[in-house]
């Protein structure tokens, strides 16, 4: 990298790294369903991302695109996947993993928001009864009869992806108002419940840009 | 809500949303420091974020600013809390916590983005040398001892805030490149190791916007 490059690289705010990840995602999808080429408007549109945006964003790191004919698709996410260092295998560890939900029920700045963990469930037989932080970890099994819509209002999901379309589903019929779940995609979003994907490999791409970048 | 609210809170991206989490976590910072005002160019710089879109994210939900003397930091930080919904009590299920860890590990959309998790640790005694999908536990007493500079590229530090300090110094020594924390902000970032931090809350908050102004 020269000098030039390396001061254009540090102007990117970590947004744009962030949506770049988001084209990543976006472009796998149409490359799985076998689209070959794709609009600027086309490839920000499942995001609300505007075609404008798009070519903003990609145009810091070249020219791309081809005026008519859009972005060839396999191309595009090869040269992303570059640009944001996960053309190469990245090796993690993972420390305290088992402690996550202690994480979001100590966590002064999450009650700062207003939000409060007041129940667990796990499907682990040996976590079924435990304490977490004065919480008993509930059966998951008896989520219909242990959560009350009336107090409770939002769940986070953070189970593995074969499971997280059902546990959805039975989570709607509940009647809670809103999901947050990680890292799969359920193929059907029930109505009359929100719900969003916190994707931690997209914080990640932040991390493996700079790192490529520095 | 009229009719007229409810289409412009309809045309309100969750990226915008997501920024007003943003300034609502600066805000409570300038707050708890005993700032009175801050000015749009200060209220985005933390987050690389200029004052021209901070005016523009906030002049989606109101005038709060006056001319020359920039936003009231209290009465801001409460606006905000209230267009995003958290100015009450959410509570939260937490489905599946402890096997937060197998969500990643066991995750296809992880590993296709070339993300591998290959050592988990915990300091719970109970947990040491339980296996999770094939990974054996490790102790966090051996981090340095365990972790390898140049086959372990990053670190997801999923642990309570007390702690998250001193591991992320351990791990900045052991030679890792970057690091992956929740919920807390340490208060110093070694050099030459980059350090992020997914804070659930901003998620969160674009459900908690959606459901109160549904």
């Amino acid at each position: 990298m020269n000098d030039k490059e390396m001061k254009n690289s540090k102007r990117i705010s970590d947004a744009t790294i962030r949506r770049m990840s988001v084209y990543y995602r976006i472009l796998d999808v149409l490359e799985c369903t076998g689209i070959k080429t794709v609009s600027s408007k086309g490839l920000g549109a499942p995001e609300g991302i505007s075609g404008n945006k798009v070519r903003k964003d990609l145009s810091n790191f070249g020219s791309f695109g081809e005026r008519g004919t859009g972005y060839a698709v396999s191309s595009l996410k090869m040269n992303i996947a570059k640009i944001l260092g996960i053309d190469r295998k990245w090796n993690i560890v993972l420390i305290g993993a088992v402690q996550f939900s202690t994480v979001l029920i100590n966590s002064d700045l999450f009650k700062k928001r207003n939000f409060y963990i007041t129940k667990i469930f796990d499907e682990t037989r040996e976590q079924i009864g435990r304490k977490i932080n004065d919480i008993t970890v509930l059966d998951m099994d008896n989520l219909e009869k242990e959560i009350d819509p009336y107090t409770d209002d939002l769940a986070i999901v953070a189970i593995a992806p074969p499971e997280v379309q059902s546990v959805i589903d039975r989570l709607s019929k509940v009647g809670l108002k809103g999901i947050l779940y990680f890292a799969a995609r359920p193929i059907h979003v029930p109505e009359n419940i929100v719900v969003r994907n916190q994707d931690i490999s997209i914080e990640l791409g932040t991390i493996t840009y700079h790192i490529t970048n520095s």
